[in-house]
């Protein structure tokens, strides 16, 4: 029996769990599930015979050296911050770790540590982080094998809502953690092209987006994701020219989104005076210079630069909301966090709703003489409001590398993202199964 | 015999120095000067023999107490942060403190311990803040006195360059902190208007300016200060519809710097690969989106709005060599620091070269069931590189403050602002024999 412990029962976990109990059985695992809710736990659970759930608080020291000791592997499925004091229980006892988040600078530090104990920290191994490196990692490697020289590597990813469920102006809805989404971008983006560095400040990033078109899928627009300079090192291309990772919206989301970002509405850093008796029509005309006479709807046109005609783009905000009298009601609230409540009015799931999950890259190389240029994409629909995509992308790949360090697959001990062959071929085999696979074509290759 | 001993010996002194000596004989005063430069010390001391200059270390807290317990009131002119720890070892030594800086949190939070020891700790006793805490102060409460009741206070003070000096086409030189210069105005303004708070965030500041006429000296532009919020509690107008402070350039000013703060090259949070060998031009195309065929130039007229026909705002560019092939050669700097270091090549002062403080008030009051406007303001031009107009109204003001309390005329224990009528008359009456005083004059009142 091979014990595996998923810490915290979110969202995120519901395809994670059902592919660790569905081969529980032929693999001979059993599942603990601890979540500070109990209840999430048991509802994770299922009542399966091969699970049980546990309430568990992540910071009781006692209680997770415990929980960790008792289990084989862990999977750290908390907020990205959290996860450093499991890894640090892990190497201590000697127990292998697979999250979905970002290796931070804490978990790096640790590599050493997980060699000399033998453990296997496996990260970035959901969708972004996760299926994006998987299958970049798989293209890059064939590229290079049939003698090609990468020019450009380009790639993006959005976690959008599916067509059938888009229902409203913004083509947008809040999939995923809705506070993340409104600080998305914060700080300085960096990224390289043509062997320049380029910069772009945080007031300018929702105007300097790219369109992609995805066969059968339509348009989206791109912007760009916080640092693209580090994954030359990550991904074995120190010397290419152009590396570039971005977040996709649907055309015409990121021109309205700006507009907050001009007036100061997603500012996180201070607390808005009186905010508990503020309206939504107050909360705009404070990012509005003072006029006696002038509507609020009036000073917002002409200080964004909205023309009368741009109606598409002006009713957005109708829709939203942020004209109206309506009582906010937060008290000692900052700027994002009183956007984020209004945009949570408008902007959640419905019942029914199916989320989506998209990604694309672009691949420019020489071979032989001449360039090329191939684009791969993926689009995930999920199938209800459990099995989202999003659990599905997250959760099956942490899923398929947890067996794999089960199964002696995966046995090199350190702190890792996932970018080896024995890895990403694999990985990405099973995910088929699961309909998450790449589209492929070659088009004429396109230079700035 | 009194003894003062002065911390930093620094460019803002001179005046302080001059003024202490000048009176020595008289006031009965003996004046250590202490420096991290032996040199400056000496330099600023004048071998004058109620004077000694010493080599000193802030940080030796041995030699820091020994020389602090050696004098009756101690003048810090060190940057505002290393105030902290001379502030607590003149409260154990139980000896007054003067300083021209804003009260920070830690020094906000001795008050309770200065009371207990009897000690005057003064701040915020320069030009700004400082003089403009006397002189507002004054007119509030004459129009308080006189039954009137504010709508409205602004306050601007700018550190300019002399008319006469003043030979590029920025019309504007560094005549106090360049850095300082650099990163003005970043986070979050706050304030009041109307009874409507108003948030302006940093990439929008130096577009929401207003235009300043003062009589004999022309025109000037002001931008706001960060938190305008707190001087309603200060000043004793909790209620007032209308408060704001800011700073004060000459025209075309903020519209050209604007240009900077939307590059992004103001930003002082990242280090910029490469930095070492960057040349100016590489740095603003940093910025700037890759394109194969546009020059720089055409790009950041393009991107920056800058019409072809704007010649007077993109000559200032032209005249700053930003588009030169000029080598940068600074390690691993920020974008601030490089554009700090091109700056200083064109904008510092020569040796001839006189600055200039520049401070405007408005109040707006109901007096007699009637609306009142006043305007005062203080225009003061530097002799020389020495005797500056920030040397003079910085140190002019410490020094009045320090023979107040040695004479016990300050004598209520405990960390201060100069907001007291029993500080403020005597201080800005002396001033006006050095040239500093307020021209006021009613004009017709003016609402937005």
């Amino acid at each position: 029996m091979r014990k595996i412990l998923i810490i915290g029962a979110g969202r995120s976990t519901s395809s994670l769990v059902q592919y660790l109990l569905f081969n529980a059985e032929n693999e001979n695992w059993f599942v603990t599930i601890a979540d500070q809710s109990k209840e999430l736990a048991v509802k994770s659970s299922n009542n399966h015979d091969k699970a049980k759930a546990v309430a568990f608080d992540v910071n009781n020291e006692e209680e997770r050296n415990r929980l960790i000791d008792e289990n084989d592997i862990i999977i750290s499925m908390l907020p990205a911050h959290m996860h450093i004091s499991v890894a640090k229980d892990c190497i201590r006892l000697k127990k292998h770790m697979v999250t979905a988040s970002y290796v931070s600078k804490e978990m790096k530090a640790l590599k050493q540590e997980a060699i000399d104990a033998g453990v296997v920290i496996m990260n970035e191994i959901g969708v972004d982080p996760g299926i994006d490196h998987l299958s970049a990692m798989r293209l890059i490697n064939e590229i290079r094998e049939n003698g090609g020289e990468l020019e450009a590597f380009e790639t993006f990813t959005g976690g959008l809502i599916a067509p059938e469920s888009d229902n409203n102006p913004w083509n947008y809805k809040f999939t995923w953690n809705p506070r993340n989404v409104v600080l998305a971008g914060q700080g300085t983006v960096k990224f390289i092209q043509n062997h320049k560095y380029k910069y772009i400040p945080y007031h300018k990033l929702f105007r300097r987006t790219e369109i992609i078109d995805i066969d059968g899928h339509g348009k989206f627009e791109g912007y760009a994701n916080r640092d693209s300079l580090q994954y030359r090192g990550i991904y074995g291309l120190e010397d290419i020219p152009t590396m570039y990772r971005g977040t996709l919206r649907k055309p015409g989301f990121c021109r309205a989104w700006d507009v907050f970002v001009q007036l100061g509405a997603t500012d996180d850093s201070y607390i808005m005076e009186g905010s508990e008796n503020m309206t939504n029509r107050e909360f705009i005309n404070s990012f509005l210079a003072y006029n006696e006479t002038d509507s609020v709807e009036l000073k917002f046109k002409h200080y964004l630069n909205i023309r009368q005609d741009d109606v598409d783009l002006f009713d957005k905000f109708v829709w939203l909301g942020i004209f109206e009298d309506t009582k906010i009601g937060m008290k000692d609230a900052t700027p994002a966090q009183i956007l984020q409540h209004i945009l949570e009015q408008k902007l959640s799931l419905s019942p029914n709703d199916k989320d989506m999950i998209v990604m694309w890259h672009r691949f420019l190389f020489k071979q032989d003489g001449k360039f090329k240029e191939i684009h791969s994409s993926m689009v995930v629909k999920g199938d209800d409001q459990t099995y989202t995509a999003m659990a599905k992308t997250v959760g099956l790949p942490v899923a398929i590398a947890t067996k794999m360090i089960l199964n002696k697959v995966i046995t090199t001990p350190g702190v890792h993202v996932p970018i080896l062959k024995e890895i990403y071929e694999p990985i990405l085999n099973e995910l088929e199964n699961y309909g998450i696979h790449f589209q492929e074509k070659e088009v004429n290759p396109r230079f700035y």
